[in-house]
């Protein structure tokens, strides 16, 4: 494995690890200023502050779990894509928690300074049983 | 527009051209032996021979209609990545017809002959009014 994939599988285990522990200011570190999400049944989210956004709302819904497998790394210079399966947990403070499962393949690029940070997210989860 | 740019944009209007024709020899000549298809609530999709029987299962399910719009295309050397917004229309010979929107995200690579082809593609698709 080159140090590019390992970062770039590093990068993807902290991802969830922030994203469980609530550290936002973590995430957005993990993302380029000019990132696109993409996801079924919504709009495109551009940048990091509609990220941020996003998260508080989230963070509101509850307690948050999850999990995540890269099946797939190819780095090409300076650029990459990587795709996973993820499966995340939402716990409301009351009520039934929400299962999602599924792919997600992103584009990355890495930095002037050698970090690689998400510039394209495809997001493919769906209610899991 | 460099050349590069233009071939995958024409590559992805001719792909929903192939599919709307149910030309499925055109539409594998698009895709890399390897390719994978990535989607909601379903298992990868590995290689040609598998994308052949879902699309000759589909083509039972009634006439198919489409449009594509590219909104992104970034090339690196012999390696691109493009998303696009999709509408597809499947009309069963009796019953209502099924609307499909949202965006998809593809892997592309250049063949040593110069041919670019789909490499991966993120498929985000959800029932649309």
């Amino acid at each position: 494995m080159t140090p590019d994939e390992q970062a770039i599988r590093t990068l993807i285990a902290t991802w969830m690890e922030a994203t469980k522990a609530g550290d936002l200011d973590r995430a957005l570190e993990m993302m380029d200023d000019e990132v696109v999400f993409l996801g079924a049944g919504r709009p495109p989210m551009r940048g990091k502050r509609s990220f941020a956004e996003a998260s508080r709302a989230m963070e509101r819904g509850g307690r948050f779990d999850g999990s995540v497998i890269v099946e797939e790394v190819g780095v090409f210079g300076d650029w990459a894509y990587c795709w996973n399966q993820i499966a995340v947990t939402i716990t409301p403070d009351a009520g039934e928690p929400t299962r999602l499962a599924g792919p997600a393949m992103a584009i990355l690029r890495k930095k002037p300074d050698g970090r690689w940070v998400i510039f394209r997210d495809a997001n493919m989860l769906t209610p899991a049983s």
